[in-house]
């Protein structure tokens, strides 16, 4: 048995360094205050518990310190250098892998070095990505589901997460509103995926034949989705056989939502041509603009024309916590599948994606392979807790324990809070900089999401006329001030070109650490980088 | 900044209870010794660092105490329950979501009985599944990914874990036996999805406008897999619009090894039919018996008729580590995809898996889309390391950390000795139980992998005549013992059909702390439970 020591070997925080660590017995001090074991000395060797502990218990002192100073606004987000600078070796970091084993001494370096040059993606200056934040009770859950170590597949060896994916899923599906929160669905690895099953699904429904004889016992079968929606659906058309060109994008107003008529128009053009349309994807909350399409228009197109309506709310999803933006996705009840990131906007630690299905045993029927060395038909419990044959997957990460968690800790009502507070925050900005000298919005009005879409224009540009000449230099500001704002390592966001738009800045809110103060501080980090370009 | 103190508050362990653990001003101290905090008082709020660390540490300390137990095999492997038992909610282990928060007292409750009713996939008597053991570095890399959380799509946001990949991917090219470590390849989401990626790289190498024009713009494509491959072969021949009886299934002989001529015949026999043979998938370690495809000879067929050659290594793989057994996969190096899951053979913590592809460019050309928020050509930095376009997914989880870092502290040499080690112990238990009286081989013959697959004979079934009546008695054996490990949780061994042969154990070994005496154990157990069937 190990019994907790006074100072338990980490190595001393920056600011305040031990001067007797206690080491165990066998255990030695070493050069820079850490007590090292051999790798050997670790379980499953005897007596192993003890160094184990203390092996592992250095670890998590580097990680709380990592923790510790992640939310404090005096660390840099990154501390950039080039690929080649990295693999040339930093300060003796040493990515390259040898026959020998290094000491546990130099893993702890190790651990310390790959933080020190990553990106604190959960710093409150971090904007650059859907998903940012480093939620506490979703990071301990993270670290659980690591020591747990399993396998969604079969309830026999997940019965825990297996359940609470099963109960999780059915809120989901409540707070989309399918009646009782009936239906199917399954947690993926990430939002691509989840809209890949969306079309997977829909193809089975309608032409459950091509499962066993292949895209080409189908018509010419076509799919919709809006120029603004995520490159998954455009991913999914390649490799599930039907081909980009099958793939019509539609247009949409200038605030990035789909135009139902076009919609329909396409369909009628397409049916003429001799295809079968089948699927449609509306978006809510587009990657870009956080744009949401209308539903209840788009579904309506769907119903007269026996489509498969999907709905990827894989960033917007989140608003459905919210009773007071939730109207944004009205009419997602009558979609037929729904993508929702817990991942983006709900803060919960990479990855976690849910796909969630209305109509029960599609998802069976359109992945089941019954293998029998998994899935047997005479075990002890009942075996329709065993939904690994509905993924595409065999073996599948456990995302669902962290969510859970989250959920029990935070309540619906706190993953409330947390959304309309970034959606206050993003109108915050919104305001700031709409009539702002030196900044123009990509789109006009306030954004339906946090998505803050704007070019920052360098007082040089300004007076110019609005001709290619001035297009082209204002195409270049953001990837500069971008550069330079990596290369101070005080902030990051995102910026790129949209259609005949030239690069502007993509400001996105899910950080719970965020403050008007960040926000304020966004600006004045654009203005002082982009001033003199 | 926070300082350590002493007795930093866990609750004490099962056999030390503290009397007075000091808790932090504005910490309360409740029934159960815990010094509990609001999930308010987490970071981000302000002064948020002491009752964060406070809390991780608690959840540390529950983890280390699990971590702990399950190397102990005084330790049950699990503490089983039906459904509908857990679904009641056991001592007060409620799965339910709710509206309101729980306090972080109850969180911490339920993290261990989330622990309490799991499976210990770590214990030295799981054999369950291909992947089994807890490695230590392992779950240290994966606390420090989640702390990280990041997301593998541009170097922009993961540096070092980009890097780490590719030089990773290389080592594994160069073991592979590719000149130079060449290639490509990419860490997807398991084995099944590795597989798919193989088949969707196929199509795009020898019809590439599949891509665009749909699975309609090429002939009729099929696929050859032996009748004893995963399933994922399977699922992917659907999913990706080939339709599953496209997909031909190869012989075997009596050990489960595809017959070369079995494979030429059928590709003979397709293109008469009109059909084009495009992928033959060889097998290195299969799911059930551990066999390895004799990979020389499919590769000869696939030369001679134009055929990609992949190489499904998920559970053999790891065999390539050690010089002792890798000639099992002689041939491996002419193959033009390998998936190798270093979460099976290796002890990589679950999710981890490989796709590697020996001609450069096709990944990219198969799956980019160039989408314009991700992936921006005028970055700062050599953008050839935004390897994101190159997967089906978007946002890809971080999986190479705790593969890289466990290469660093084990060197090469250290799997080869833990892969020679495990094939070492099977040895040990064919060789105890192949003459062992009330025990019969599946097949005849030393295993090539760790796989041993067995009938347990009860002495009421030996002295009868091999029937279709002995045959359904020992089909309910392997269930029924199986069900009665898990109900008293002493330890874990899969059974399954095979084709005509009725419910066998599959014994593997893939976990560093089995012993000889885990092995003895297990057979012991057999004995005990299934004695009076």
């Amino acid at each position: 048995m190990w019994t907790r020591r006074v100072g338990f070997g980490g190595r001393a925080s920056d600011t305040q360094r031990r001067t007797s660590p206690t080491c165990t017995p066998g255990v030695t001090l070493n050069k820079y205050g850490l007590c090292v074991t051999n790798l050997q000395d670790l379980l499953p060797a005897k007596n192993g518990e003890e160094p184990t502990i203390q092996f592992l218990l250095e670890v998590v002192d580097i990680l709380t310190n990592y923790v510790r100073k992640t939310f404090d606004r005096s660390t840099k987000v990154l501390d950039f250098h080039h690929p080649h600078q990295l693999l040339e070796g930093m300060e003796g970091f040493n990515l390259e892998l040898s026959d020998q084993p290094e000491s546990l001494e130099q893993i702890l370096v190790d651990c310390r070095d790959t933080l020190k040059y990553g990106v604190r993606t959960g710093h409150p200056r971090f904007f650059n990505q859907l998903s940012t934040g480093l939620d506490i009770i979703g990071l301990a859950g993270e670290w659980l589901t690591s020591t747990a170590n399993t396998n969604m597949f079969t309830y026999e060896i997940a019965p825990v997460f297996v359940l609470m994916e099963q109960l999780t899923l059915k809120k989901m599906r409540e707070i989309v509103g399918w009646p009782n929160g009936e239906g199917d669905g399954i947690f993926s690895p990430g939002g691509a995926i989840s809209n890949m099953y969306s079309v997977m699904v829909a193809r089975y429904k309608h032409y459950p034949e091509v499962k066993t004889k292949g895209m080409t016992a189908a018509p010419r079968l076509v799919l919709f989705t809006s120029e603004h929606s995520h490159y998954s659906i455009k991913k999914a058309s390649a490799v599930l056989g039907f081909g980009t060109e099958n793939l019509i994008l539609l247009k949409t107003d200038e605030r990035g939502r789909v135009i139902p008529a076009d919609l329909e128009a396409k369909v009628i053009d397409a049916k003429q041509k001799g295809c079968v349309p089948l699927f449609v994807n509306a978006t809510a909350g587009s990657t870009v603009y956080g744009a949401f399409d209308p539903i209840n228009e788009i579904a309506d197109i769907c119903e007269k024309y026996n489509m498969w309506l999907h709905v990827d709310g894989a960033w917007g999803g989140g608003l459905l916590m919210s009773r007071k933006h939730r109207h944004k996705l009205n009419g997602v009840e009558r979609a037929n599948s729904v993508t929702w990131n817990p991942h983006k906007m709900m803060g919960v630690p990479l990855q976690c994606s849910a796909i969630l299905v209305r109509e029960k045993g599609l998802l069976q029927g359109c992945n089941s392979m019954c293998a029998g060395y998994l899935f047997q038909p005479d075990k002890q419990y009942d075996v329709t807790y065993d939904t690994g044959d509905k993924a595409i997957q065999c073996g599948r990460h456990v995302d669902i324990f962290k969510f859970w968690l989250m959920w029990k800790a935070k309540g619906t009502s706190g993953f409330e809070k947390h959304i309309d507070r970034c959606l206050e925050l993003s109108e915050y900005l919104y305001n700031k900089i709409k009539n702002r000298e030196g900044y123009e919005m990509v789109f006009q009005g306030q954004p339906q999401h946090t998505n803050v879409c704007f070019w920052y224009i360098p007082p040089s540009l300004r007076d110019m006329p609005d001709r290619e000449e001035k297009r082209q230099r204002l195409h270049k500001v953001a990837p500069k001030i971008k550069a330079m704002m990596m290369e101070c390592g005080t902030t990051m966001v995102g910026y790129q070109p949209q259609g005949d738009k030239v690069n502007f800045f993509r400001m996105v809110i899910s950080n719970p650490a965020a403050t008007r103060s960040d926000i304020d501080f966004l600006i004045d980090e654009i203005e002082r980088l982009g001033q003199d370009l």
